[in-house]
């Protein structure tokens, strides 16, 4: 982890946290931390979440009128147990990317270093969808409690250096969400869904915000693109080679901005 | 697998195949193949691999003179250990990009699943070396086996419907590699090291050919960095955020073509 990431549970008084456990360990068997030594700490956001349909910020840095959730932490004491570090926080975290994304659930373990890897790479907003070739069980998995997608989302921020953690809601039904929730929350964006063999390229750098809408291993269906496409979803392609969901999203979001 | 690869030994008559083992398998229980049935099918470079010091060929489409490697395989047998198919080869595999990788020597899991991102998005030169923060013990894993990294490197072609496997070299000594055989490597390319904190920010869409540099997770250290900026190679950033190699990667790739 490049930054520690603290929580309003782990304060014992307004600038010192302890913290135990994972985060502990880590810092005392990876960064082989001593007292009066500092790290890199941020604090995770803690006000309400904003729904889906606010509008996007398009800015790619980081408004002065974000908080400083990030700094440096001092250990000040190492129990058998605990770390208390003292903490002063003096920089932004990094922009968001203005991105709303759209995913098909993916398998599982695949899933997990997804959310990791769209949490890295700054995205906020997730709908997870249903899709045709999406397998029925993947909706009862265990990672799709809050608590596991929580966690994920923790590591990619520490490996990121942010401190933000991303909105994810479930939809399990592909007609409903797109023709009722998809409309409101696409508005005033750039709609594009990611489909091999579709006839534009994927655009490249742009400044706007984008909806993008990612399928499942072997892609949605032509149904599902038909009503991605009239819900205002442009098919787009990265090329004659049809990449895995895990290698397709990151090289969609560095080619997108 | 979008593509059944072929490889020379397999061949029972000029235009007959007879597979056994993982391709059969997954045939049958993934694609639930039955005779008179045809699959996309593609037949693996057999030609000596092109040294690493041999001009990279920069246009993104695949030229005319590119032999037709990708086809159709006709199932005209099934036994209780083999499928036999009949193959027409009328197709042109797609363009390789114009890139030689350099890259630090990844933890072994990561490894494998690099080797088949790297593959399925069309790099055909990889030069593996050593780093000050690249772990010692990595490179005794059987993994590096030119076997075992040709297995990862199929399942990356067949996954983005290719035919030809990257060239992979092993350089445990990174001073004698930078300034001995990195320069005759890099010739005539764009030459980039990506290093997160440089004042550059990576460039997007280059024709030109490009030797990348990817260090290892925790990055190259100020001294390898100053090495390669000594043989030529620019330090270009990504952004804000610190990246695990195997999203840096994909993502590194997609922003340069």
């Amino acid at each position: 982890m490049n930054l520690v990431l603290l929580f309003a549970e782990d304060f014992i008084s307004p600038s010192e946290v302890c913290l135990t456990g994972r985060r502990r360990d880590h810092m005392l068997a990876v960064h082989n931390i001593q007292p009066q030594q500092s790290l890199c700490v941020g604090l995770a956001n803690a006000t309400a979440q904003t729904p889906l349909t606010t509008p996007l910020t398009t800015p790619l840095t980081t408004p002065l009128t974000t908080p400083l959730t990030i700094g440096t932490g001092l250990v000040t004491a190492i129990t058998q147990n605990t770390i208390v570090l003292h903490i002063e926080l003096t920089h932004r975290p990094p922009a968001p990317l203005p991105i709303n994304l759209i995913m098909a659930l993916p398998r599982p373990k695949m899933f997990k270093r997804v959310l990791q890897t769209i949490t890295a790479m700054g995205v906020k907003r997730v709908c997870l969808i249903n899709s045709y070739r999406v397998e029925k069980s993947y909706w009862q998995s265990p990672v799709l409690s809050a608590t596991t997608m929580k966690e994920h989302c923790i590591l990619g921020l520490e490996q990121a250096k942010d401190t933000l953690l991303p909105t994810i809601t479930l939809h399990p039904r592909f007609k409903p969400f797109v023709e009722d929730e998809l409309p409101a929350i696409a508005h005033n964006t750039q709609a594009l869904v990611a489909h091999p063999g579709a006839a534009t390229a994927c655009p490249r750098h742009l400044s706007g915000a984008v909806t993008l809408a990612v399928g499942p291993e072997g892609g949605f269906i032509d149904y599902e693109v038909d009503k991605l496409r009239d819900t205002g979803f442009q098919p787009v392609h990265l090329g004659e080679r049809i990449l895995r969901v895990e290698t397709a999203i990151p090289a969609l979001l560095a080619r997108l901005f």
